[in-house]
């Protein structure tokens, strides 16, 4: 198919406005060609009205239907084929290895929650039955289940132009739920971005699903987004991207008339502590493993290792000087984006220009315009703890390593540390029984705990947890990663009392979806 | 025991402060005896220092140990005996009937979440195994289970001394996942309040709880309540209470630097539809069964049903006299406070002040200090619709009959609503399907959909939701009654690849905590 640059309202074509915007090929070093409308006012509330009317129908409609559009939306996206890759690769200077895997990512994710809404028994059905006899007051029948907020705006992630995009993890999940979905499209992958929503409106239309249950709008400046999340008919909001970003969308929808939930996944430094005999025994392999994991998709993830932890001595320093040979061996990557590159010079010479922080080890000269040069620099325990620019993240193939005095420092460094999506420890086994406190600290800072392995990398399953307390993400009670990230857009419902044949299907006696449920206390299949 | 007046942090007395406060008899009209010395900041400080010091424990207590805690403050609240059921008299005006069964509901929520705890799967463990030889890329092993949040600050309910208040839902819930609580406790039941909060202490020291599990602020002003909600130690809050004081709070807590959840759970008018069929049939026994349900608790109940709505017609003029008449006849109550009655006569007085509307019946006269006379109001559809002051609660013993032209004015009645805690349905049965777009608005706009019912009467079970859109609640995606309560406090938290003996026992290979646990998808008790 061909670009257009235009908004999709539904499934109508549209661009109103005057605003145009390009987005740019890194590794050309060049603006692409297509030129993009800003969607106007006027197109944001014919967006949020369609989606408010779909919502009436698409709330209640089946979870085999749901999943059978899911499905269309995957088969669609592979459809595009190379166009797809090739914009990808042209809007974000990755690989097409990446974009290929980031596909596969996005697919897997639209299918599992396809799988999830055709099973059904997410909606946590739970029936306790009537006890008209019961003293001093007769007991009702109530029936509870979860169900669709309304419709949800998703901001798209620069990093992740399909996973946690378009038809990414918020998207697909919003869906899932019963949620109609306008996506506020990220101006440095609108291409990209223009042809998943059209795969989306392709396999809307296929599945006879309302217009208006998904939209996608473009915008170069903050106006479109801001407008989206204070309109009334929107109901929750999905974000991925920076803590200014997050923070002002959240402060936002907190002072509307009716505040709405606000699920940002935004910065995190992903702590990793290395524990005195693991870095005995493993420095120059931890090194090799650490320098690959901080210059994955050039440091471009938000599990990005940017703080190493240790215990001062000889093992550590020369760890340090390891690590910094090991990450410089490596090829400079693309940054996606001018913006991008030069908001990570400009975040690490800040860092670098604080009292007491060494930079380590030479770099290659002519690194190209775009790509960024791989860093690790290095800071004591007791500066650290003084200077919180030192704890912002610096988004890129950044690290540094915090030379603790002892244990106590230690844990007083994690214990001041803000919140974050993952930490790690590195330890021998038989050590970690004596660190106890240090990963009892580190379990209330994060979202997941890793063990000798490497933040980066988040697998999409059920067990996963993609969030963490403030400012990992605006709400720790929720994860944005795996199935159960749909309990962000849905809300409990009970019935009292309510005729059986009027019930949802979900509810009724005869459990004609053959959920599990719990019925008055009990988890099973059970009819009643 | 003897009432202090006293601030309990952790188990010790404090009264630094200079300023005091006593309780009010509304049906002695007098005030009580006891003086209330406010809690300063100083101790405002150390009740949250020291709740977060107890938390680094009471996270990791077992939940037989927690189980343990819950049922002995049970016991230790039944013990006050005739003293408890006296002080809470004295402070509300409320009879004994009432204080017994409010007892009665808290010790049952107790005993709920100590079961709840005792059994344990309420973690929802999650368990996906690695696959060391998946292609492209090995899949970690990743555990996940939900965690307490932290310190979380009880604000109490004026109306519910026992139930929503020192040791209620919202306390018990907290406890229960781990989170120590600190109480601000209700002005005008302060006595109460401290006679629990004894309780509390005196079970968490003979179950051997950490010191700061549980602390109980007093405090007749706003400023103790917003120094714990701005303070860094605190994690959540929890508040039942006016519109005005939750969104305050809500307010609060999204512009601290980290922002933390507040579920307040606000007010509501529960609106009730009364389809034609059954208005026909039954106007005679639903104005005698609404006119008790108007009058409960003298209308101090949040699921007070405060609008009624019905399609115009000779029906129900007749229906609206019949329900003035019957609401007349019920002798009027005594109200919790003189704060609240002359709030009630403020808030009526503002409604029945506007245009269009119209009181119905008569009122004997002569009405007692710190009665409510009771009221029955009218207005047709359109002025409703016009004039939002209308829309808001009048909380007491005040309910307004809504008469729609038709069914289209109905539903757009009831789409004009704000959130609610209920709607309720009466209908004859065969009805009510002519009417499913009148069912599906109500639904949008509430937490609970009751048939052929009232909407007062909270049964507390695992499929109630009490709770809804906003200001019925300030997230909807919770409830606040039942055991299911308990998510507003907690976070799900991932472990990846850790060593089996390090994992908490919820998640280790052998299951032997026996809990039912989802592994690979599928739910069930099986080990690893």
């Amino acid at each position: 198919m061909m670009i257009t640059g235009k908004n999709l309202i539904g499934n109508q074509l549209s661009a109103q406005g005057d605003v145009k915007f390009t987005t740019f090929n890194p590794l050309l070093n060049k603006s692409n060609d297509t030129p993009f409308t800003e969607a106007t006012l006027s197109e944001v509330n014919q967006a949020v009205n369609l989606a408010q009317k779909a919502f009436e129908t698409y709330q209640n409609i089946s979870g085999v239907k749901k999943s059978k559009f899911l499905n269309t939306i995957a088969d669609e996206i592979l459809a595009l084929d190379d166009e797809l890759i090739q914009t990808y690769c042209s809007e974000t200077g990755l690989p097409e290895g990446r974009a290929k895997g980031e596909r596969a990512r996005t697919v897997g994710q639209l299918r599992a929650f396809a799988q999830l809404v055709e099973e059904g028994s997410w909606v946590d059905a739970s029936i306790d039955t009537a006890q008209p006899d019961r003293e001093p007051m007769a007991k009702p029948d109530l029936r509870k289940m979860n169900i669709p907020l309304g419709p949800v705006v998703v901001f798209g992630a620069s990093n992740f132009p399909l996973a946690y995009s378009t038809a990414g993890g918020d998207t697909a999940a919003a869906l899932a739920a019963g949620c109609p979905v306008i996506v506020k499209s990220h101006p440095m992958h609108a291409g990209t971005g223009e042809l998943v929503a059209s795969a989306i409106i392709k396999a809307a239309e296929k599945s006879e699903m309302p217009n208006g249950v998904f939209s996608n709008l473009n915008s170069s400046g903050i106006t479109v987004g801001e407008q989206l999340v204070k309109h009334p008919g929107v109901k929750a909001v999905g974000f991925t991207g920076s803590i200014k970003g997050g923070r002002a969308l959240f402060n936002l929808a907190a002072n509307r008339e009716e505040p709405i939930p606000v699920f940002a996944e935004m910065g995190s430094v992903n702590p990793v502590v290395i524990l005195p005999k693991a870095l005995e025994v493993r420095h120059q392999d931890l090194a090799k493993t650490y320098a690959g994991s901080i210059t994955l998709g050039t440091g471009q993830f938000c599990t990005n290792p940017g703080l190493i932890l240790g215990i001062k001595g000889a093992t550590l320093t020369t760890f340090v000087d390891e690590l910094a040979k090991e990450t410089v061996k490596i090829n400079p990557g693309c940054m996606l984006h001018p913006n991008i590159i030069s908001a990570y010079r400009r975040k690490k010479d800040d860092a670098l220009s604080q009292p007491g922080i060494q930079m380590i080890g030479d770099y290659a000269d002519g690194v190209k315009y775009n790509f960024a040069r791989q860093t690790i620099a290095t800071v004591d325990g007791a500066t650290f703890l003084k200077n919180s620019i030192l704890h912002e993240e610096v988004f890129g193939p950044y690290s540094l390593v915090v030379q603790c005095e002892n244990e106590k420092e230690l844990k007083e460094v994690i214990n001041h540390l803000e919140g974050q999506l993952t930490g790690t420890i590195i330890a021998d086994n038989d050590e970690t029984i004596n660190y106890l406190a240090v990963v009892e600290a580190l379990k209330n800072r994060v979202g997941r705990l890793i063990f000798n392995g490497v933040p980066t990398g988040v697998e999409v399953c059920p067990s996963m947890v993609h969030g963490g307390p403030y400012p990992a993400s605006t709400d720790s009670r929720f994860t944005a990663v795996g199935i159960h990230s749909i309990k962000r857009w849905v809300r409990p419902f009970s019935y009292q009392d309510w005729p059986n044949d009027l019930l949802p299907k979900a509810l009724q006696n005869e459990n004609p979806l053959n959920l599990i449920r719990e019925v008055n206390g009990t988890l099973g299949r059970q009819k009643i």
